[in-house]
């Protein structure tokens, strides 16, 4: 079922409830863009990985969060499911939020509704700011209610000395306009509407009243239908009057609140569930699901496993469930729809899985790829297809004792050591010994590396730029030699550590940049540096120039 | 008539022989988010509004463009027009554009379709790029050119070193592909496809391939139905078909350059055309076409207008013509659509325009307000109505001497002294020693401002944050007489001059920050200030925090 402002309100209580109902849930979101990892190398640890990846996020949001809640019978521990697909964007004028032209593209092509998300996204926001929202509102609330309390009309501001002095060729419309509300007053009309002025009359005649007219009459700013601004003049009301349209209002402000919180209170109530979420490959959706729905990002690698400890206690990643492990040989590609290929067949078997509510139905021959609701569900689907493998106990998920291998482990790309976050705990450790830094002639090819090398076997080598690389040997057991014994004409060779005890590999647009640590500020989110771009690798440049 | 990728290469043609043809262009375009202005300030140089400006200016761009070409037949007098409306965006993985979530709410609102924004927007690129991208095409054509002539086959690479391994659990498959190769090459198949390998097992295809049947296969990278990657095996081709097929690719690579180079083309082209070029409030506007056409906004003033001559000789701002001189008083409010009506009466008399194609035609009634095309027909007939007030000859339009003092004079918001940039000369100077920057105490508010400076007549205040405040005399004879008599207990007071020489006001999101000119580090586009934010005025607090 599609979520937006159109039924948000009316939805909220149905979503809070299945979520509550739920025995876990499978999510997925769309990004305005993707983090790059380019500088993400093979051999990074998990924590270099993690401040990589916050390194070289810029301002992606998600604008479409699908969220799958599936059920398990407690007896017949027959699955059932309902699917909500939620679009949401920042939607003030402060809120600046960037977008990858290659991720609209991609999105656009693939059927996603722009202008349904910018007509009816839902808005949302952090912790801090639902705090701030709901203080001020609070004492904006109170403060008038205290107001009405005292009933006592106040006495004229004494701010004549803000008044603005009324030019003489603007004294005859005031007059006329004076004139005009001593009629309305003694008419039997409702209101009357003050048109045809511009900005500085406007003001004039908001002076002229609140000096004649306090007690009599009351006034709002009005917009008419040709989008000119006017002034609409009304009889002062009375105590009840006032007491009703503030019940009224309160009412209505607690519900603006409540939209501006938006798909907030949803994720608030996922959180407080604490039950098992499951996602394919869901780095980015997490990151993205803490920063914009939570707090920021901390810095601290800790930190930020701590922060989703609290948050979402139980995580499953299918993509690292199917690559590591007993189940990698029976699953080809461990992209989503490779994975549903792969559970449809033995050795898996997807339980059947049933939605008595049509629209939060989903069926896998829709083809809705990229529908944050349809991955969503399409990872569900994945998981079940892989947990039958190991003959899991859907009705006590998380205690199933091979499962728990894979629990709060979520999958890391691109790297060959430890390919996950482990959020309960630390990672193992791995020796790094045999990996080097060397920086040779701007006119150097691979082959002149890999040639340097020769006596310690096998290589694999990653570019930084031009004229450095990282040279990794496959055999570990020559590590300590290298140094010793490489021939160190026209290069410089260290270690791994040594170079990383003095630089930070930083990205700039779509180039690895080498920063020395003294010149990076860390603000918010983002490592500034003043580094010149310089290209990958001699014999890449060309490639990468037509990106 | 809307252009987008669906239309473009069919319709360029017809598109430069319309800018040809033309007399004069409205133009005016959409943003994916507006610059702020909230730190200009009412006594600000053009100069001062213009570096604010761009340094406020974040990553926002256009998407929509409004090109209406109006053409005076140059015997009869009557006037004709042609309407096109542009959808782009910067379609690269490494062009990341940012959005202001209310500006793209009002756009969907008023009907902007996302949808064909993001599947069918032409691209465009700057000047620097599109000269890359030329050379570099250029380059890769040459080369490939040489080389079928050159005709020889390569002698193998002698690039074993750089050769992966092939692991014992490969051995099998590889041997098994190379026989099915060996097979193919005997029967009167056309083509093979390899499909069923990962990653790693297509590296070791191609490198099987490539040291033994160099000189018998060619192999392309395909991507099946399924999205799986595959290898498609063909014969080698003949000198002949290797020539043809080469003919085609470098014709598919000039017309993918002419769609890359995109929209940059047709404004190139209006460059070229050298004529007068109307836009409503067009600042933004031309900031944002020459930064995305053409060339990044220099932080220099005077490089800045030198641009603008080059580019664009001929400029016109109807907001600044209606809201100066003669026609000030018939015109009641200067936005677009109240400006129209205005023209519409006495003493104004809009020309009857003509459009002989109905794909390029609005009527007024359209009302398709934020529609570009449509706001850039409304400018070119608020234009024809504000002239005919001067009886101006449409067949010389720039040779007018009335309409002479209104060229190329770009109008500025919010100042209120020279409220115009002037591109091909200096603004007149003015005088702002009665302007004082003032620090009071945090408890102060306005009425204690206007009170210390009672004895100087009336003044305007112009809050900073909660402590301090410009304020300017409103009678400037005064001036001489402040600093040396006013009572400076819990104050501190300077001229603007003085506060000048060392702060640069910042904006920091939506607040004005103080910043010391030596902590300004001025990067591509933004002055980066590392103070923290500070609210602008007492009394504003609170509605600040709400927006």
């Amino acid at each position: 079922m599609e979520i937006t402002t159109k039924n948000f309100i009316e939805q909220l209580p149905t979503i809070r409830q299945t979520i509550r109902e739920a025995s876990f849930f499978a999510i997925d979101g769309e990004f305005t863009g993707l983090t790059s990892d380019r500088n993400v190398l093979p051999f990074d640890t998990p924590e270099e990985v993690y401040l990589k990846t916050i390194d070289n996020s810029a301002d992606f949001v998600i604008i479409q969060l699908g969220l799958c809640a599936f059920r398990v019978d407690p007896e017949s521990g027959q699955v059932s499911y309902k699917c909500f697909n939620f679009y949401c964007y920042p939607k003030g004028r402060m809120h600046i939020f960037s977008c990858q032209g290659e991720s609209m593209r991609f999105l656009a092509e693939n059927g996603f509704d722009f202008n349904k998300l910018f007509r009816e996204g839902l808005s949302y926001c952090g912790e801090a700011d639902e705090d701030r929202l709901r203080t001020e509102l609070k004492e904006r609330q109170d403060q008038r209610a205290a107001a009405l309390e005292a009933k006592e009309e106040e006495n004229g501001n004494n701010d004549s000395l803000n008044m603005v002095p009324v030019p003489p060729e603007e004294e005859k419309l005031m007059k006329e306009i004076s004139e005009r509300i001593e009629e309305f007053l003694k008419s039997e009309d409702k209101d009357y509407t003050i048109t045809n002025c511009n900005g500085f009359q406007r003001k004039l005649v908001y002076q002229m009243i609140d000096s004649q007219f306090r007690k009599t009459v009351s006034t709002s700013s009005v917009t008419l239908e040709n989008n000119h601004k006017a002034i609409l003049v009304e009889r002062k009301r009375t105590k009840e009057q006032e007491l009703k349209l503030e019940e009224e209002r309160v009412a209505q402000e607690n519900e603006d609140l409540e939209r501006m919180v938006g798909l907030s209170l949803v994720l608030q109530e996922l959180s407080r569930a604490r039950k098992l979420i499951i996602g394919h490959n869901m780095l980015l959706d997490l990151l993205f699901i803490i920063r914009q729905f939570f707090r920021p990002l901390p810095h601290c690698y800790q930190e930020f496993k701590k922060i989703v400890r609290e948050l979402f206690p139980l995580i499953l990643d299918t993509k690292y469930l199917c690559t590591n492990g007993e189940l990698k040989v029976h699953v080809y590609s461990s992209v989503l729809g490779h994975v549903f290929e792969a559970v449809n067949k033995a050795p898996f078997n997807i339980p059947e899985v049933t939605c008595g509510f049509e629209e939060h139905k989903y069926s896998p021959d829709d083809m809705k790829q990229h529908d944050a609701g349809y991955d969503a569900y399409l990872t569900g689907l994945c998981f079940l297809g892989l947990a039958s493998f190991f003959k899991v106990d859907l009705k006590d998920l998380t205690r199933d004792p091979i499962l728990k291998a894979y629990i709060n482990r979520i999958f890391l790309l691109r790297v060959s050591e430890i390919n996950y976050i482990y959020t309960h705990g630390k990672e193992p450790s791995f020796s790094r010994e045999h990996v080097f830094f060397v920086s040779f002639p701007e006119t150097w090819r691979q082959s002149d590396i890999v040639n340097r090398f020769r006596n310690y076997g096998q290589v694999y080598v990653n570019w930084v730029n031009s004229n450095s690389a990282f040279v990794t040997l496959h055999n570990r057991d020559y590590a300590s030699h290298v140094i010793k014994t490489i021939d160190k004409a026209s290069i410089t060779i260290c270690t791994l550590t040594q170079f990383k005890a003095k630089h930070w590999l930083g990205l700039k647009g779509d180039t690895i940049v080498i920063v020395p640590i003294e010149d990076i500020s860390i603000t918010t989110t983002t490592i500034i540096t003043s580094t010149a771009p310089t290209t990958k690798g001699k014999q890449k440049k060309k490639k990468n120039r037509h990106r």
